[in-house]
């Protein structure tokens, strides 16, 4: 017997609409009825693993010891293997398919110990037609791990190396300007940038921001802030977010809406010649749905 | 005392924009404290009684042993009775009202036991205004039944015959095509139709796919696959689903979208004639968004 | 030690398409395993700190005994103080911002108890960069009470007139007519006003509806209907809803949409004059879409 867990952290692209993620919980509640089932969202865009790779990747330190559900699997029904991959010395184990979802939460938290390839089909459900993966075989793999069941009895034993990596961007610096990457946008707009204050030490308090292109003539300045109320009306703001991160921010309006930009899209990140004649001379300035 | 349960399943199409599917779980925390709710959806369409039935019978082979709460109820505040059916010899109850949507579920879980009709008011709430079924009857007495209180304290017994029947609609094969009907368009634009592998079998690798109209000139050529994967670009796929059942399909597109089908609409699949020399001359067929 | 409670009731802003909630419930399941996390909804509007504790106060007389959790919070990261307020002799705490969010449902549980801002970092989540309330001192302080420490040993005390007070729209009788306030639209288009049954008896059975304007030419004749199956198709209806209250409804159609209105708006009553030869002469009357 292994360790008995008695929480699922359930993350998925399956949304709300219909049954489905219901249908995960209910197998789960019914194969190892001691453990709980805590939704961290089905709202991940559908086959969209970047997202939920990264959305895992945020969640990882706050959940609580026992296994985690990733289900975001645009190859589901393909030759792409199901896994399980042991963290920080079994307190969690990290369920889903073999493409990258899980690979960025595992580094998070420490990197993986012991991996299986979920192959032993007694631990899953028979099903009526082709697997549908996160109810046929991640809900009961769950819910054996909760009941005991070592990770070495669910499947064959993987070194970590052989999985599929995680696809984390990093920003790069170049020619004395950040290339950064939009990492997230929350439901109010704020743009999680993929570069932290540290790296930005030493740059000032007003930067310029480019979107899309290094050369973008509606490049705007914005201002370190150290939280969202700070920024001024009208003025885009650089905020360290609740996860460590800089973010794009406006106060009470969404970034994302008015910078015109989404998740994966290139800012770049410069910084300000107070010197230089060329506008915009003033900060903060008014900012128009431009694009 | 009747059998206690420890799970109540619910499906309602309350929505989770206000609280009130909030509220049911509330309730049935407050009155029975062991029970835990496992929520299926609360997005059924508003009133649509037809999907709600579908989506419970769906679901309700993978429910644990306990109690379903279904609430799609359009006839709230009329004379429509509530009812609480048994099945499968008290492993599970279904709630809800008596209008067809747990119907297809009863049958699917082998048919009704014992049945009442919930009009016994002191099992319910009081409530400052006409009842609000969901909060009012189904959760207090999904509570009792938690509670061990046996279903023929909660109402007045009546035969299953004089239930409410379900819709269940019927594939019917006239004329050599089968007429079918679109049950459920999923998340990701799959149409699943009310037709199973095996009564299409002998029919062949491919199949004629008209919409709406056996005469539809836009008709299609779809390929039988047995999973998305398998389907070409811009192809149509006909899909064993993880149901079971047969589903139109496109690789990682949305069939509802560019065969411009959704729930309920009429699917006619008839055998492709290969000697016939009339379009479509090939398949897979570039589809584009005709309708 | 205080008493200890096991469920944490959780109404928010935060959505459901990140894992923001979700974060919430897995520091709650983290810090105090045998407590519940009952989700009442999620979607209120950003920073519609009105909607949420109406919202809120709809809810309370549902709740279980336990902790429940307001995050509706536009001054996240300013001086607003979070709070935890006792009410009926302990039987909840309510934790949230101090921004009148938790006042009306204070006010529907018989009143404020004890009273602290949580100003005691060390019950609070260490964060990497600005603190997110739900996650960071909600959750905790939740967590905390459920834990069985009691409500002093989490804040400084601070008396319940020093809270800020909520916004509860009333009524007002004025030259013989009704002023009102649209509450709440509801999912099916209801519309809850803040009147309730007994302040408009002996106005009759029917009652004309102005929307925003007493001289409005558009008004409407209504009509008092104890359920919603009640009105005839076209008319417009006064109906007792479920939580005591009017609401302007159509059978089985928004009355926000037909009339154009929503929450916060002005609605005045006015006595129907049968002896008045003017427009609207019949009732129920045909709506088009107007507004």
């Amino acid at each position: 017997m292994g360790r008995r867990y008695d929480t699922v952290s359930f993350l998925s692209d399956l949304g709300t609409v219909d049954e489905s993620a219901g249908i995960v919980r209910a197998v789960i509640r019914d194969l190892a009825p001691h453990a709980l089932v805590v939704d961290l969202t089905h709202e991940i865009t559908p086959f969209d693993v970047r997202a939920g790779s990264l959305t895992l990747a945020r969640s990882i330190s706050y959940l609580p010891s026992g296994v985690v559900i990733g289900a975001v699997d645009p190859g589901a029904g393909t030759a792409r293997r199901a896994v399980a991959i042991e963290v920080a010395d079994g307190e969690g184990v990290l369920v889903g398919p073999d493409n990258g979802l899980l690979a960025p939460a595992v580094s998070m938290a420490g990197g993986a110990g012991r991996c299986v390839v979920l192959d032993i089909v007694e631990h899953h459900l028979p099903t009526p037609g082709p697997t549908f993966a996160a109810r046929d075989v991640f809900a009961p793999i769950a819910a054996a791990l909760c009941n005991g069941i070592d990770l070495a009895e669910l499947g064959s034993a993987v070194d970590a190396d052989e999985l599929t990596p995680g696809m984390v961007p990093l920003p790069r610096e170049e020619a004395g300007v950040m290339m950064c990457e939009v990492l997230w946008v929350d439901r109010f707009g704020n743009c999680q940038l993929n570069v932290g204050p540290d790296e930005l030490a030493g740059w000032g308090e007003q930067l310029r921001v480019s979107v899309g292109d290094p050369h973008d003539p509606l490049q705007r300045v914005a201002t370190m802030a150290t939280h969202f109320a700070q920024i001024g009306t009208g003025a885009v703001g650089l905020v360290t977010d609740s996860h460590g991160m800089l973010a794009l921010a406006l106060d009470r309006r969404s970034a994302a809406t008015e910078l015109g930009i989404g998740a994966g899209d290139l800012v770049v990140l410069a910084r300000y010649d107070e010197t230089q004649a060329s506008a915009p001379a003033s900060s903060p300035v008014s900012l128009g749905p431009t694009r």
